[in-house]
């Protein structure tokens, strides 16, 4: 029996042994449902960096880059954060360099894992079924907010941690996965009601930048899978 | 209207802005329970050290130590961590040295705070009710399981969260707070049923130490309210 746990904060992701693990990353709204839907659209490959002056180095050397910092794009940056603007015109065949306030951190962060995944409610059936298949521990890292606990990740972890431990194939003894459950099966059945206390809805909504809610919370909008491979994101195609 | 959060780990601790609030450090398996039993059986104060050679030095200098690390008694110690062993024959009139594996690396984090109060289920509407009589905003800081999220004392801060929200002197836009409140709501009206899920009763009960659950979330067994002096914990006088 392969063993799901929970991180609720990049903050205390050194506080979990990832030897052997598959790590999957959420930051639902918005980073890893965003690049999902790059995937989706045909980008190429995504390189994460960390912080500003990485970016706006690559712009120079002539990449498009993607880069937001508490929700805004930044001024250098060809994109900001919407997974809107991402369509087959804008992203198809090219390489994106992406840097956001939480994301691309703890995509970084988990470089010694096993194996980085990027997982959102547009590709949970994907990254289950690769998750079932691999048969190996699962470490689902919320990037959270400014090193804080964020619920929309947490909701996330419940839902993927539900699924997994329904197959029979893995169990937890985790406090933040068996919370993140007990949160899904609150929210689940009215999620659109239960979404109207999470904070970053809030603070996207002030920006003029909450019409992305909806789409962020829909289910297998996409069967792309992208996986950490060394620097770059690339997607892996489904069976 | 005074803001109520809540902090899942300590080592999230440094991202939240703790100026002027009031922190109410929670470490109910054991550590707060502990607290509250000494004082409640007349220990005149404690003092919080976070290593053990801090610890084992107050030792040699002639002083009553508490010392544990993962539920054990250190050898040099006088005492383990269950509240059972602080009679008034054993602690009455006396300092106490405090040291343990996640409670009192909380405890001593807090300094910087306007106030660092100690709350347990043991002491639950004394601490609201000082709460609500200061009107200062509120950090609710969950001592975890080394460094990680703890499920036991989350439900600490969601029912403390939620009976400082129904006084309407206190709102929250923090998700840590609303997910703590959402977990209390589930966990309160079967409690003993809901503990089950909690990693560390498990871990008590390979020692068998798990016989302080019941005891741990019974509500107001004393009205004292320890508070941080200095470097030394000291209980205020309920009104």
């Amino acid at each position: 029996m392969n063993q799901v746990e929970v991180a609720f904060s990049p903050t205390i992701f050194n506080h979990y042994d990832i030897d052997n693990k598959i790590v999957v990353v959420a930051d639902i709204l918005r980073a890893t449902s965003v690049i999902c839907t790059m995937f989706k659209n045909g980008v190429t490959e995504i390189i994460p960096v960390r912080n500003i002056e990485e970016a706006r180095a690559y712009k120079e050397k002539g990449y498009l880059v993607v880069a937001e910092r508490n929700g805004q794009k930044l001024d250098f940056a060809d994109f900001g954060n919407s997974p809107f603007y991402f369509t087959p015109e804008t992203i198809g065949g090219k390489i994106v360099v992406y840097s956001t306030t939480n994301g691309t951190n703890a995509i970084t962060m988990g470089k010694d894992a096993n194996q980085v995944i990027i997982g959102s409610f547009l590709n949970i059936s994907s990254v289950i079924n690769y998750l079932v298949d691999k048969s190996h521990d699962v470490l689902i890292m919320c990037a959270g907010w400014k090193g804080k606990f964020s619920l929309e990740d947490a909701l996330f972890a419940g839902a993927l941690s539900k699924a997994l431990i329904s197959t029979n194939k893995f169990s937890t003894i985790c406090d933040s996965a068996n919370a993140s459950m007990d949160l899904w099966n609150l929210a689940k059945d009215d999620l659109a009601n239960y979404l109207e206390k999470v904070a970053q809805r809030h603070r996207l909504k002030k920006m003029g930048l909450d019409d992305v809610i909806g789409y962020c919370f829909t289910p297998d909008v996409t069967d792309v899978l992208p996986v950490l491979v060394g620097d770059r994101l690339k997607a892996i195609s489904p069976k």
